[in-house]
């Protein structure tokens, strides 16, 4: 893994993934006491930057495998970004995937072309269902984190984040990034080690599923005590990835957990003052941003905002957190 | 008013207005018939296309006049755009608002540093309170869309739809505008007939409120029977203005009005296909691109989302139209 990888797949995704907008309002940078900027990446194609990761793979793969199509497992964003990188690419995708999935993403994904393979998260694994159809059907599996070129495509979030905050004039900052497996966070983090050595990335977790935190306090990887019950499914994983964590370990500093409650409100004030939607997993860097603004020394924030797929009646609920 | 009083207002606006995203979804495609993208000016400063127009006037105005302030009358938008162009301009702003706008739009105003006066919107006249505060205090005022600077301003947003069409390989199109007093229509119809003139401006109303459309059918200007009792209330004016008929009169194709129902239909389909909060008044030339795309021949419509300042509970009344 690195910068060069990034870079290339910068390259590639050009003209076919968004360069999402870097908002901000001047209501947030109250709340947080500091200047606060959001990397909008709920308004990436299928509404989470897991389209950059599907893209990345899907175009890196000689045309003879791409042809014979692709298999993921995911929690519905990787999911969709796969199925649509598949699609716009003209070739099948298999997406297995949680049968608690949100219904909105399980139906996505299917509309999006995608034959759908759903597994109970509790009493199977994801991972040998995977490889045993990839096997049978000649598909490439696309893994959702610790797979480099899906690593590389994410990292392409953090390409544009150094040059946007150059435009806005941030010249240091604390990047906070929501945090499930690290593929995301650690590309942004190889990213702005090369562009914007002044910026530290910070994982953002949920409160009870802080494995990244945790792993990153102790120096080794240290595991979820469960895989559900979180509003945040999108980015609750087992553990940090093998590939990511080393790097994760290298270029970030301390993780930040948040509650609920504190990513329902990030949510809320996302519509109320920038106007976009944004899903419980993909607003706690944002409500870390908002609400723990304290455990960072950094002139100015960054938060990306990961993914925007909600059901409406949870996004109602976080409607309720505005007095 | 010309091109060059638009590219000169852009130029002005550079690094200050967002340039906002050109969005699309696969799902609305399908639901349309066609390719259909949406120019996101919820997403400009303040949730709404008026920044545009309050910062073109303001750094028009010579130093000295500008210092002694501005005053503005607005059913809310055009408040925030001109309170917080002011703000970044260092200068004051008095703001006569109806005292039966928005809760937020009144609340967001003030936050924003402006004085905000409020009127009985059906027994007071907005233009002599505004014309007799302007006197007594010396302040400039900024009229919400008939005033060459404004228009100029907010034709800033069909200079970068021509560009950002052009990137997404659409050469011919109808531009869908939420229409109120026909600024933003005015100013778009001049930028697109100069920057991309297969494309045709297409003024959207609510069902009830289409003083332009009439008023384009007639060839005169006709008025609204009511001015208050809709959900659109960001688009409800008595008329078309003096300097804006003429200009839609030349340059746009016929009107298209809508229905509340669709309009909030348009709302919740923003939300869960491209992860954007509109109000509904900026949701009516989305609803017209969705459920009205039998009244265009075009091969492609662009659908402009002027705004994205609504209430929670509107917002959620309009999320229960998903099924």
């Amino acid at each position: 893994m690195n910068i060069d990888m990034i870079r290339a797949a910068a390259q590639r995704l050009e003209g076919h993934a968004r360069r999402t907008p870097l908002l901000s309002s001047p209501f947030l940078d109250e709340i947080a006491g500091k200047p606060v900027f959001v990397k909008a990446e709920c308004l990436q194609h299928t509404g989470s930057f897991k389209f950059r990761g599907g893209w990345a793979a899907l175009s890196a793969l000689p045309e003879p495998l791409r042809k014979k199509g692709v298999i993921a497992f995911s929690s519905g964003n990787h999911a969709q970004g796969v199925a649509y990188a598949a699609a716009l690419h003209g070739v099948l995708a298999v997406i297995i995937m949680p049968a608690d999935a949100p219904r909105l993403k399980i139906a996505n994904t299917r509309a999006l072309g995608a034959e759908v393979v759903l597994y109970d998260r509790t009493n199977e694994d994801r991972d040998a269902i995977g490889a045993q159809l990839a096997q049978e059907r000649s598909l490439t599996l696309i893994k959702p984190y610790d797979e480099p070129e899906v690593i590389a495509g994410q990292g392409t979030t953090g390409l544009e984040i150094a040059s946007q905050a150059l435009d806005a004039g941030v010249s240091e900052a604390d990047v906070l990034v929501c945090c499930g497996g690290g593929g995301l966070t650690s590309g942004i983090a190889l990213a702005l080690a090369a562009d914007a050595p002044n910026f530290t990335v910070r994982p953002c977790e949920p409160e009870g599923f802080d494995d990244v935190k945790r792993s990153l306090e102790t120096g080794s990887i240290q595991r979820n005590a469960a895989l559900s019950g979180s509003l945040c499914d999108a980015i609750i994983t087992a553990q940090p990835g093998d590939l990511t964590f080393p790097i994760m370990s290298q270029l970030c500093g301390a993780g930040i957990a948040v509650s609920e409650e504190e990513a329902l409100k990030a949510m809320a004030l996302a519509f109320q003052r920038l106007k976009i939607v944004v899903e419980p997993g993909g607003a706690v860097g944002l409500a870390a941003a908002l609400f723990h603004a304290d455990k960072t020394d950094a002139p100015a924030l960054i938060a990306v905002t990961t993914g925007g797929n909600v059901d409406a009646d949870i996004f109602a609920q976080a409607l309720q957190t505005l007095t």
